[in-house]
């Protein structure tokens, strides 16, 4: 198996993330966290939009009886939407059996790069072991940080590491690995993932700063769903582990 | 202080290297490796070009008779140069007194993307020490790695985190630190530097195909040399430590 990493949109951009490829995208604070909350508490489907005028458009094609408009810009709730980025707001009596239309500043972006991928996953510490499990099938494997505005972010280069680290256990036969696949997996190894370690990285000061500390707790629960979101033709839903 | 760290040209382009900060540049692999031998073996001036077309014209403005055309396209010596990119070919015989214009792939693209900066300094393994204690006065320090096309290079990236943690123990107050600067002293704190673990990087990989990993052994030396090269204008010289 191969298997790298890319810090940022920009870095998977610049390799060329392919059509054999099965992608995992992370963006620990907050977009895939908060996907990974929403589907495991019910929410029918996601989808992932570029822009917040995007959103408001697709929001209103589906129908807006079922649908919820959610996302952030700069952390925030965009005003007008049902709800924000943060987990703990995809509660199941919120979003149970809702489609959520979600605007979010680099998540989408990452998940629009990769959308030639042959699967494109998503992950963050709170489904780690059981998208470790989705790939470890794959003959190739991209890991996706989101990154923030396409600057090296910590608490995705570690839960990238967590993962490459899950799957080389899992997988029989020797991984082959690109230098930012070795460093991630040093860089989980040194680290012990908890809100504080959040806390100290730029994208977790940045929501303290904002109030929204709360958040960072919320994503650092590790292995708290069994679920794998995937994205098939701009829809994210709920996969089943093995890929069938 | 703060000091941080950009993985690639691409990352220093986006968050953008200001007048205030010192920047320094680091491409182990090797054309920082190789400034640094070079102006160590008395080499008067080294002049980086983006390419070799524009290298040929400057070495004939510069008169060819103490003018050397030094610098590789993959690695390997440009037809028609004098020498290619490799810190072994530069011994005092050959560039003592000399002048030396050099085409580099991702160097001379890391140097000029920072030519705006208060300073312009060069590092690499060889003069680690030295370059520590030439920014240890400046309020903003910004290492630049050149990575390999846009992507991150681990060797860049423990060569940077050395120098952080060589700076930390320098200064006195704290630092602070970009997400990609406390990564890159994580990573060197669990790496021994030598020829064993460049072999096993990408560029490191890539030099060993091509018959050079000879070089690696060259480019692992730390603190081999007590020189700071520095930029000025598009030429690179040695610049006393205290910046004066």
């Amino acid at each position: 198996m191969r298997a790298d990493v890319y810090w940022t949109v920009a870095e998977a951009e610049e390799a060329g993330v392919g059509s054999a490829v099965t992608a995992v995208v992370i963006d620990v604070l907050r977009a895939t966290s908060t996907i990974v909350a929403a589907l495991a508490s019910g929410a029918r489907a996601i989808y992932p939009t570029a822009s917040p005028e995007e959103a408001i458009k697709l929001a209103q094609s589906l129908g807006r009886d079922d649908t919820l408009l959610c996302g952030e810009r700069r952390g925030l709730k965009v005003e007008g939407y049902d709800l924000g980025n943060s987990p703990r707001e995809f509660t199941p009596d919120v979003v149970a059996g809702k489609r959520l239309v979600m605007s979010t500043t680099n998540g989408t972006r990452a998940l629009q790069a990769v959308q030639h991928a042959d699967r494109v996953l998503v992950a963050s510490f709170l489904n780690l072991g059981a998208a470790a499990a989705a790939v470890s099938q794959a003959p190739a494997v991209a890991v996706v940080c989101a990154g923030r505005e396409d600057l090296f972010s910590l608490d995705d280069a570690v839960c990238a590491g967590a993962l490459l680290r899950r799957l080389e256990a899992a997988v029989k036969g020797g991984i082959a690995f690109n230098d930012a696949g070795r460093a991630a997996m040093a860089l989980a190894s040194a680290t012990r993932v908890d809100a504080s370690f959040l806390a100290e990285t730029d994208a977790g000061r940045a929501l303290a700063e904002i109030g929204l500390e709360a958040d960072l707790e919320a994503c650092a629960q590790v292995d708290r769903h069994g679920i794998v979101p995937e994205m098939h033709e701009r829809m994210i839903r709920v996969t089943d582990v093995a890929g069938d």
